[in-house]
């Protein structure tokens, strides 16, 4: 068993300030630091020495001046000097995946949750396969800085207590945390979904060195991570991120809030399969039989998903109204976040991402305040259906090695 | 002329944060400062001395002790110790108010904007009205500390300067900062309405102590300002709070950002005034005439509110509607944002602000998000029509008193 007391190890600001110049260029000189972060070219020397020393940064032979001066040596990460385990924990399906220092995925594995499961079996099912994975990827366990949960909330980051998700049969209030700490031995972190996703994607995904975003994630609930000025942001009660409950149509179907019309009665799959399969009863023409879709459930949605890809009109209308809805809330939250990027990722999406993507893109073009003094990216996830295994480990990277903790680092 | 760089003369954080402390309670002992800071006995002993010093803070007599030990001093702000001007500009009318360091308004004077009144002349109006009130307020110029203006947007609050704000005929980029402090000899801060009546209420009105909410001030137009972790937040680019633009219906009036039914469709003056003359026009019995309404203009708002507040079932329609949906964009921001409070404030929600904050309660309490775990309170501003003054007024006391200055440091 090791000790899980040693996360962040890494815990001077101006290293982390260092580290982070290092990691975002994939290759940057001593002289570039000092241009942006702004310390003086003495300190970055003690520090480069330092992450030299202990092997976290590798130099990198030398860039040629266009000038013909000096030429100045490249330092880089070493990816192979640390990694980090991430579990999504979903109703469905557990996943787990181990990256590298630079984000890159080395390992994964995919375990099926089967219902009523409950929360001993699957920390069972993790610590084997952590274990597996360690072992298989050859001797990193020491090189290992922990692992990092992402789950559906209700859930208590700073804690590592989850609350009765919703769909997970039997499981009441679970301290996830705990329970892995003492079973695989690593330093464990907690967060929801979406949460764990904008990180994952601010760490090494389409997000890196972007300080104000929001990261939407729609697997079996749509939620949003949000970024802004460098710094997740929690709300005042943990709860922030809600954008399930934009109410969007005051003629809309009703919403278990009370309201009518939000964007989460749109985008869930269990209304996008309803939808579809409304139609085939009214007898529609389309590639999709009925019987195929009667499970209401995330991964039915992959069938429709390649329907609409093929040109199945009924596929294609039934992706059209939750990606309309979905542009519609994205402006709204733009608007009112003065947001520089919006990430789409998660199960829901899935291989439709591009649906989606295109239909927010119109609708910040065509809708955004102030066209001409910001451009507003709109992306689908790098991490794809994985972003949430990915944002996982990702919680563990980012506390050992951001400047900025955004109160994620472990009691 | 004095000189503008000594604004924040109050610069130690520590001492800044005992101010707060003492700002807050209305009256409180050394021992319960250090409770609330965290700050040893010793520090706050140092502080408060050179704060007794400086004039800023007095002893305020004995509170005897529940258990009868030796009674504690308390410690109060004296308000005569500083004092702050505001003004607001808007585009019919030049609101200016004095406050002293407890937010309490001490005088104030109102002019009139024509159309087509330049800056030039506004500036001279301001500067010649500041002059008469420092004046009368007898000698207190060496204790003000500075002047604040609000202004609808776009603007810049880091230099200044005004970008032609909507309806101010003639208005291109406005350095108002510069002509101001030109010509009154005071330090000048500038800030948009909604969040100068933000920092307003959270210095000496509602929100005193709040460290997540949204003022959202409605004039001429409707913009939140937003405080989350007890910090302004202002987005990427300067704009965030546009909670104009958060389409409610896809079926709703057509909106000038491309978008159709965004809640600056139902709340702006014109709206409102235009869905009056039309239920008249359409031979609605009520007591309002068309003749006194053609305007649709804020101030003949005040009308209908006179008539709804008496039972006018056509002036009550009318203010339903806006009512309604503002409810709904207060929900979908704090089940974004997940925030402690909402306060409304400005002139038009005027004398009707009772209507809306009723609509803003009922729809928080039936269709809020996770209301076990949190209580979140709506409010109206204690500064009504005056918010923006006061809040202008409180930009100088923010910067001067407040621990987190949030970006409004004088460049």
């Amino acid at each position: 068993m090791r000790g899980g007391t040693n996360l962040l190890k890494v815990r001077d600001f101006n290293q982390q300030v260092v580290l982070e110049a290092i990691r975002g260029a994939g290759g940057v000189s001593r002289v570039e630091i000092a241009r942006q972060t702004g310390l003086t070219a003495q300190t970055i020397s003690n520090i480069v020495r330092r992450l030299l020393a202990e092997g976290l940064v590798i130099e990198d032979g030398k860039r040629p001046l266009a000038g013909g001066g000096k030429p100045r040596v490249r330092l880089r990460i070493d990816p192979d000097a640390g990694y980090a385990l991430g579990v999504q924990i979903d109703r469905d399906e557990v996943y787990l995946t181990l990256l590298d220092l630079e984000g890159r995925r080395v390992r994964h594995s995919r375990h099926e949750m089967l219902d009523g499961q409950g929360p001993a079996e699957v920390v069972d099912t993790i610590a084997l396969s952590v274990e597996e994975m360690v072992r298989d990827a050859g001797g990193i366990g020491d090189k290992t800085l922990g692992l990092g949960v992402a789950c559906p909330g209700p859930l208590d980051p700073s804690e590592g207590v989850l609350y009765g998700p919703p769909g997970f049969a039997g499981w009441g209030e679970v301290p996830i945390r705990r329970m892995l700490e003492e079973r695989t031995g690593f330093p464990v972190l907690v967060d929801n979904d979406a949460i764990a996703s904008a990180i994952g994607e601010r760490w090494a995904g389409k997000a890196r060195g972007t300080d104000s975003f929001a990261y939407i994630y729609n697997g079996w609930g749509i939620g949003a991570g949000l970024f802004v000025d460098g710094n997740i942001f929690r709300g005042a009660t943990g709860t922030a991120g809600e954008i399930g409950h934009i109410p969007l149509d005051p003629n809309g179907p009703e919403c278990s809030c009370g309201n009518r019309g939000c964007l989460t009665r749109y985008c869930l799959p269990g209304e996008i399969i309803s939808s579809v399969i409304a139609k085939l009863e009214a007898g529609e023409e389309s590639s999709l039989e009925v019987g195929r879709l009667e499970e209401r459930h995330v991964s039915d949605l992959a069938v429709v998903h390649a329907a609409a890809l093929a040109g199945d009109r009924v596929a294609g209308e039934a992706l059209a109204v939750p990606a309309r809805m979905l542009g519609k809330a994205v402006v709204g939250l733009v608007n009112l976040l003065d947001l520089q990027m919006v990430v789409l990722g998660g199960k829901t999406f899935g291989e439709a991402g591009g649906i989606y993507l295109e239909e927010v893109e119109r609708s910040l073009r065509e809708t955004i305040l102030y066209p001409d003094r910001r451009r507003v990216r709109a992306e689908l996830s790098g991490a794809g259906e994985h972003a949430g295994a990915v944002g996982a480990a990702s919680l563990i990277l980012h506390a050992a090695y951001s400047p900025r903790m955004g109160g994620l680092e472990p009691a």
